[in-house]
């Protein structure tokens, strides 16, 4: 279980970030807020670069529900990091992702977490049915433990 | 249950943050990110306000080991929102603060959460028992169930 | 001259601003880059509580097309600062604000700067008169030198 | 002179960075703060990377006592950019940095500015000739008009 969290191989998709000097706090390392960006940035970059989606034009948006991270080892900026991502499980109008952040090159995560988002219709707010487009895409990066 | 989390009277310190135009994601809401740097402010605050910690010298240093946020009701800058604070379990080297976001005059929290911190030797780097006077500030923030 | 931009009776707007942890870097002070959000922050909010404006549903938009700052000395979270505004010079279609960061109850600027916005019409992109609501509220913080 | 600073063959060293999602405002396009983070980041791993330079450890510390930035051209999340680096005037103590963002594979900037830093002492925290090994690593990244 605890692998099938942090290892390299249990994710569908990564994007590689650079690290800024500001994502260091008082203690040399990557604040952990910051993880969090890493997260969102690749979960939104899957659903961009995979799934069509278009933030500004498509009929649904995506809402996060929540989110959770467990920080395993701190990291320093200038490392490069990959953002990895997952499908842990896709409902009717909400996915969860499974995600994860490694230093550049290694295999182990130095922290992993999820994050829920809710489809909702742009023009009545409510929760809609994930778009078919979008829901092959999201099914495609499935890895059930 | 649910109440615990959501209510403002079951916090027992605060912290009044004014949003900042870029919180502000394509939707026009705070970015899901940014609450983990509210409850982030608002656990460091309590430290340094009521706990006598000094990030710069003391002995001991509080590193983040989990984090969670449940997204109830989204915000907008300009809003002032309130970042609160309690402690929900206090272990030997570890501590589990219960964090939420209320919007400025709200009863009922836009976000809640937890924060874990294990205190680490400044030295060692190495899991070390909470110092009495820190130990004495979060134990008067204790609100249990 | 220097009066001019560092002292806080020479701003029209002022907005409290709590800082944040993640806004320290690693030498404990607010990061340079941060900066530039209080100033972001306080001259959204003038044209939003001044002037009438609605980022989501206004014909126009201002977009950033220089900025800049001078720094005087350091802050460190969790100081409470307030982000001053004044317009230096008010254009057809473009303005420059005058800007400063002081500390909680100091009269002598941590910082100062600049900000020109040029409004742009939503549709087409294109620089556009500001409009009279706007123009009116800006008039009303031009302070010469 | 607009070429010295838009064109991608007058800087000396670059930075590949992945945008956020975060980093997009409600216009969609990245917010003007964002930049100087870019530029932050470029001239931080400069000094690591070029001038052998610990932020942790050095005996020197650079502070930022201006920074500047035109905005030519808006830019988006997912696009990734390149932080551009050069040296403009290098002084006793004190260095300006010409620094510019292109999107990938772009030649003519979207945005410039410049970024100075004093280095002080970190013990006394007055200004200090710059170290040898750093000063030659900004020599070799200097480029004149």
């Amino acid at each position: 279980m605890s692998d099938h969290n942090t290892q390299r191989d249990k994710y569908a998709y990564f994007s590689r970030i650079q690290t800024r000097w500001m994502d260091n706090d008082v203690y040399q390392h990557i604040n952990n807020v910051v993880y969090y960006s890493f997260f969102d940035t690749v979960c939104n970059e899957y659903l961009i670069e995979k799934a069509g989606f278009n933030p500004e034009t498509a009929p649904v948006v995506g809402y996060i529900v929540s989110s959770s991270c467990q920080y395993l080892a701190p990291l320093s900026y200038p490392v490069k990091i990959d953002a990895a991502f997952r499908v842990n499980r896709l409902g009717n109008s909400s996915v969860e992702y499974g995600v994860a952040v490694f230093a550049e090159d290694e295999c182990s995560a130095a922290a992993w977490g999820t994050y829920t988002h809710v489809f909702v219709s742009r023009e009545t707010d409510k929760p809609t049915s994930i778009p078919d487009q979008i829901r092959q895409a999201l099914a495609a990066a499935l890895i059930h433990p």
